[in-house]
């Protein structure tokens, strides 16, 4: 499960396919120039790696994207206010084991120590400080322990830390998450690495989605800002696993320059849809990355919802399929049920007729207009056999698409969520 | 998981207890005078009874809800028309093993079959026949077989058929859900009797919610229309299995007056306080046993979520709580995981002081304001070691509260799912 394939992913801003000009390399979070990292324990988890610390070299521009639910961890909240007063970033902490969620102002003092830990090690603005958490809610974290982490992180920073740091981040997950690329940008070779946690998506008793990603492009802050948002609203927002969002939801962008690439200073030409052309395909290979380790998942399955009356109409249909525990669950059993996913698209709330709709699975139509079916059972067994599964539902309604991506929902699920917290 | 349990159950119009007056009696949808019924085996399923017709000696005064599925199934179209054209019903018919829906044209054809068939057999006009399915989607109804059967069970009709109608009603059903009680309608004893049939809630392929209550009391369309919209608002809307709406969910009312109480004709004043008290209950008592039956389920969870700023908050909150699959898999685990419910709230769209949030495993209090937690796991693990759980999340935000029904998720609901069409 854990391969990534990218079947001609295209730019979301162009249409065209994503692959001109660049090309994936090893390193994750420190591929670009300019950026080390490190991961260690600290005593946040009994054994395993839980204090993740990754610096820039030089200030870094930095956007980030948080959680929509009301409830916000303190790291959240500490980022939401560093963010008003300051735009650059020049290090990252992030512990697992622990969300520092639901805990009160004790909780805001810890994510504050873990700032001033990092800005001390470090010797930077403690402004320029992004802290993140994840992990069981609604416990304090044992800060000491954390801060000593904190410290000893950064006398062990590396440029090849990036899996490192990677694994710090982990929760349930069962594979490190990190991709990285080179791409043209102003006419310079640049890069850009992430790292992404992922799991239950969200449990927020032991898990979250939190995903940092790195480039040694120069881009002002509102640009990175800009392309960050529409990027994430094509990857990560286009992700299912159970539906729920947590308390501790994050993904942060640096931008260091140290590519000596000229400064993106508009969110338009092709510079900009180079560079954005390269954040989706990176945030969308650690959204998948993260599909494919859901728990108890077997399968990975893209939906695409074509002809459509507008994107936002596709979208909400294509969540509304990935969403549905029936359609999941007969997908798990290899069960070609077209009568779910309609369903799905009929509760969705959008508009269309749902005698037009045709239902592919893979290459083989299951469900043609007029409600016509005549699909050899086995082949549709055939397709659904696989561990990656494309779903294709044309409304012919009109002309946009928007594609999901989900996974199975298996027994091994309720067995992993049932008895997390004890 | 079959008895039903009644906790002080409270009128939603008067806030008062709805058992004032009221007795339940044995006899479900043929308690109320002036009602026959029958349920027979036709040959849609291998062995089981799957028709039922259900009459009324006199024509009735009818209100219907049907799904607000954009797919919907031929005789929810059928019915729709029929409403329009008719508000009243002699007859009720209903098979199960087949949807019939995602049918075209054909389905239609053979949906106007049944009912002609119905009214045929019963000497009454067409208009006058409602007409339901449950069952596969995508397929077409054995027509003849049908309306065979709608004939034979027009010859067995009895006034102590209920209970075999109620059985023949059923999908993946595992007990026959029916009740019945008296009330006082305008200073006249009358009866009120319904039955259900749930399950997956819904699976499109075999299951879905339907719901046929019958009453002798008098009453106007108009008032009948606002009494079960509003009752089936608290009841039916309030429960939640596995989130999914079905493209043939119907609940119909039949009022045909023959208990002799003069007609209600206004939708206020304390006669139709009673009437509505009576139908709210009967319509909260099926809603539970369909939660009871929930696919998999092994526990019976209420949400009440007080302190509420309006009763759209309570119930956008309960309902939030109610759909996690993190929360009801929590439960499945007998696990105190307050974090995945206080979260659930937080991604529900309302407005709230997490840090105001107190949560409540029966009597004892899990979660306290500002997030101070000191309760006994073990005192938590035996509240939710019962089949019964309720679950009270007070936002402090206001006096409005909200109750929903839901169950657990199990491993047993993805096997029952994973292969239901084949």
């Amino acid at each position: 499960m854990n391969n990534v394939s990218e079947l001609a992913p295209k730019n979301a801003l162009t249409g065209r396919p994503a692959s001109a000009g660049v090309k994936t390399i090893p390193g994750g979070i420190t591929a670009p120039k300019g950026f080390r990292a490190a991961g260690i324990h600290c005593g946040v988890k009994k054994l395993k790696k839980d204090i993740c610390l990754v610096v820039s070299d030089a200030p870094a521009a930095c956007a980030v994207v948080l959680t929509t639910n009301r409830v916000q961890a303190a790291p959240v909240l500490l980022t939401r206010e560093k963010m008003e007063r300051s735009r650059l970033c020049r290090a990252l902490v992030v512990n697992s084991g622990n969300a520092n969620a639901c805990t009160g102002d004790r909780g805001m003092k810890d994510a504050r120590a873990m700032a001033e830990a990092a800005a001390s090690a470090l010797n930077v603005p403690v402004d320029e400080v992004l802290v993140s958490s994840t992990g069981v809610i609604g416990q304090f974290l044992p800060i000491e322990a954390v801060t000593a982490g904190i410290a000893g992180a950064s006398r062990v920073l590396s440029p090849r830390g990036g899996a490192s740091a990677a694994e710090a981040i982990m929760t349930t997950d069962t594979f490190v998450k990190e991709f990285a690329l080179e791409f043209e940008c102003n006419g310079v070779l640049a890069r850009m690495g992430g790292m992404a946690k992922g799991s239950g998506m969200i449990a927020p008793n032991m898990a979250t989605m939190l995903a940092f990603v790195s480039t040694d492009a120069a881009v002002e802050p509102e640009v990175l800002r800009t392309a960050l948002a529409r990027a994430a609203d094509c990857s990560f927002n286009r992700i299912s696993v159970d539906g729920d969002t947590s308390t501790n939801d994050m993904v942060a962008l640096l931008a260091n320059g140290a590519s000596g690439a000229p400064p993106l200073a508009t969110a338009s030409g092709p510079s900009y849809e180079a560079f954005f052309g390269a954040l989706e395909r990176t945030l969308v290979a650690l959204s998948k990355m993260i599909v494919r380790d859901g728990e108890g998942a077997t399968k990975f399955v893209e939906i695409t919802v074509t002809g459509a009356a507008d994107e936002s109409s596709a979208v909400k249909a294509a969540r509304a399929i990935a969403n549905s525990n029936l359609v999941k669950t007969a997908i798990h059993g290899e069960d070609a049920n077209w009568g779910r996913i309609l369903a799905a698209v009929g509760y969705s709330g959008i508009e269309f007729d749902p005698a037009q709709v045709e239902i592919f699975f893979g290459d083989v139509a299951i469900l043609r207009r007029n409600y016509a079916i005549d699909f050899s059972e086995a082949e549709a067994k055939e397709v659904l056999s696989h561990d990656e599964i494309t779903i294709t539902v044309d409304l012919h309604a009109g002309e946009a698409k928007a594609s999901f991506w989900t996974c199975d929902l298996s027994a091994e699920y309720v067995h992993i969520n049932a008895s997390y917290r004890t």
